[in-house]
């Protein structure tokens, strides 16, 4: 046993604090506008929804913010995540590169979602909220939301997309068992709900949908908030604990990445993942380094998408952000990698590409899952169809290292397992999975519908 | 962070060995009958169907079997496996007991299964062997044995019980994806499984005319093996691996179990937690250990069963083991702890019973689900229905060192996740989960057929 398979840290070395990268990038992202006056949202305007520990922690600036104790303890229950050497991956491949992975496939939900689903509900908690609102579609984030108000006794309602309700039983009755109660969405528990009910009876509901019910629920409701499960800054800070612990990981073993990869779907497990890595590079000290952000063919936003001001969500309730965007009223095609089917991508992670420190790719999703099939035969684990996504990217790079006879470092965030997206798994074996063109057609409509930003 | 959440050994601390029991015990079991003569099987007898190695194995005294390192290369992709302290489940039970358990729902299957079917393949293919047939009933093992012969460049034939395999498709793509040959139980490829149809076309199937459609497969072709998943002695020998990490474990941190429990439906992952602490109780060191064998009141082999010779498989085509026994034509209840749904258990867990060092509790399914329900509300993981098993009695335990004043160390195998018992979860939930009464006249009919040893 010469190479050592995976490197876990101590549960000492869980960060004590999380990495703001505002503190360090050269220019911030301007700020989100209020949908309801168009000018830059002020601390007050989220209060009906968010505890003030993460209004602050959404505008700050400063580079640490202490995690505490008490989210600590819980993180505890799954990380330090470990650190992968995929030796078998590099084996089959024949490549010459070294290839790491940090495995976040082993939280009680099942990814990295529960990151920030503990602090949220931590937060709130502290702050005397009692039940926590949510949205969520293929149900990762719904699970790990009612996964973290439950540690911290509170209630958590959760708006499930009513396509994924009748088909994704498994994550509802996960939520379930962890005491979360879950809507089908649009449910008759709401204004926008009942409207949307009476309008269209039959309607299988949708994200933007579920989000207006979830955020009516924690505006009209006392002790109720609201809780998102990416895009937001701090989000992805809450999500760093990944990429902080990769880089300990890395120290100990005395190596660093070349080439950094993630998928994308909000942006949260990617920024967290990348962010304090990309802060070597803002910083000169790793230049070289090259990152990029893994998206799907069908809902390609860091690669197509207009830098603007959209509307993060369908109904034009939300924030607006400045943001790579295909529209918020754009519905990309029904691609199985369910939680990166978002019109957006967070504040943050657009910005650095913009300002060109982190590039994008976008693959079909059956190269995707190729990429996870191969995966899986060398690796074992059978993992998400959205993790897959940056798989398909590193066995390129891999290929690449060969071809060149280059001993490169490569580390992606695996974020999460697919043990309930297996019916993806049989429509690729089977050959029944389909690959969706481009719809520049749909997103060329959808970018008509912009907020006029004056 | 005062109390460590978890254990993880270092990869280098992956046991070297196996540890018998057999080298231990007072008195070994009655050896096993062919089933053909009725007199004591030879190591040709297996021959057919098993590697040599592994028959060597399965008849051996030695102490220690040393664990191939190609075998130990594979197992570290998830081993060591954590020793979790179940610090949540404490504070919830406001217990003083010390409450330890072995997580093996991170292997890439999601239970101890791989353990012993990464060996099994291992040497099957040393001696070789280019395909593996074995059956299932649920799917934990067919999984386990389609990801262990795909590492070591076997195929694998699985003959899963129609009933599971229709009710339970998950299951079926993840062997799939491990690039397992799965079939619905009765099938065509067999003699018997064509017998069986023809007989009766609309049958659900049972794990009985699986084993007897994988037996077949084994030895009417040349090339091709039968692989176990339990009862037999090589089995819990190849388990002991986590036994073995849990006691050195539990040396890191200076502490040591007085009472010991896990789930037995075959009794192989109960053995391999618990021979290297029952090694202690034989030989004096640990005299006052308690270690007891879980099981449901539906299926209650150690607690109602007969120590006697009896079938291993419904057919009556296995050999003929001295274990406990409701009669291999028994049938149980349908509960959803699957794997816990077998009439015998293995021979050498049955002598320890008899001898008493291995003391047996039975549980009905909503107490275990009740059980099971605390722990995904205290530590977090949903876990499988078998294993909840145990947690029921860890529980009950708990409490009484609570009542008692008594700060005693309790440990447990958690052999696996739910992640696909998610349906049984749903019912309990719901209040539609059913107990089932103790058939004691099914048992008594079906220890009338006992075989007739002179």
């Amino acid at each position: 046993m010469s190479i050592k398979e995976k490197v876990i840290l101590d549960e000492e070395d869980i960060p004590k604090a999380w990495y703001n990268i505002q503190a360090d990038m050269k220019e911030i992202p301007e700020p989100p506008l209020n949908p309801m006056t168009m000018e830059p949202a002020k601390p007050e305007d989220f209060k009906p929804i968010f505890p003030m520990e993460i209004v602050r922690q959404e505008m700050s600036r400063d580079r640490w913010i202490t995690i505490p104790d008490a989210v600590r303890e819980v993180l505890r229950l799954w990380r330090p995540s470990p650190l992968f050497r995929a030796t078998r991956l590099e084996q089959k491949l024949k490549t010459p590169a070294r290839i790491y992975y940090k495995w976040e496939g082993v939280s009680p939900p099942g990814s990295h979602k529960p990151n920030t689903a503990v602090a949220q509900a931590y937060y709130n908690m502290q702050e005397g909220v009692e039940r926590l609102a949510t949205e969520t579609g293929a149900g990762q984030w719904g699970s790990a939301l009612s996964f973290g108000a439950m540690l911290f006794d509170l209630k958590a309602t959760v708006y499930m997309v009513a396509a994924s309700y009748d088909q994704k039983p498994y994550r509802r009755i996960m939520m379930e068992t962890w005491n979360g109660e879950v809507y089908r969405s649009p449910s008759k528990n709401t204004q926008y709900g009942r409207k949307v009910l009476a309008e269209n009876p039959d309607t299988t509901g949708s994200l933007g949908i579920a989000i207006s019910e979830a955020v009516e629920d924690a505006a009209t409701h006392d002790n109720v908030n609201y809780a998102i499960g990416s895009v937001l800054n701090h989000v992805c800070l809450h999500q760093t604990v990944i990429g902080l612990e990769a880089k300990q990981a890395f120290e100990q073993i005395g190596d660093y990445p070349d080439f950094i990869c993630g998928n994308v779907g909000g942006g949260s497990n990617f920024s967290g993942a990348t962010f304090p890595f990309v802060a070597d590079k803002i910083t000169g000290k790793k230049p070289d380094l090259r990152i990029v952000a893994c998206e799907p063919m069908s809902c390609p936003t860091l690669t197509k998408g207009l830098y603007l001001y959209d509307y993060g969500d369908t109904a034009g309730m939300a924030p607006i952000l400045k943001m790579y965007t295909l529209g918020h009223t754009f519905i990309p095609p029904p691609i199985h990698a369910g939680g990166l089917r978002y019109h957006g991508d967070a504040p943050l992670l657009c910005k650095l590409v913009k300002d060109g420190f982190i590039g994008a790719a976008a693959y079909h999703q059956t190269e995707v899952f190729k990429a996870a099939k191969l995966f899986a035969e060398t690796e074992g684990h059978i993992i998400a169809p959205e993790s897959a996504h940056e798989v398909k990217a590193v066995i390129d790079e891999a290929l690449r290292c060969k071809a060149e006879g280059k001993e490169e470092v490569i580390f992606f965030n695996n974020s999460g397992h697919g043990h309930f997206d297996l019916s993806a798994y049989d429509a690729f074996l089977s050959g029944r999975l389909v690959d969706y063109e481009y719809p520049a057609d749909l997103v060329k409509q959808a970018l008509e519908h912009l907020p006029k930003i004056t």
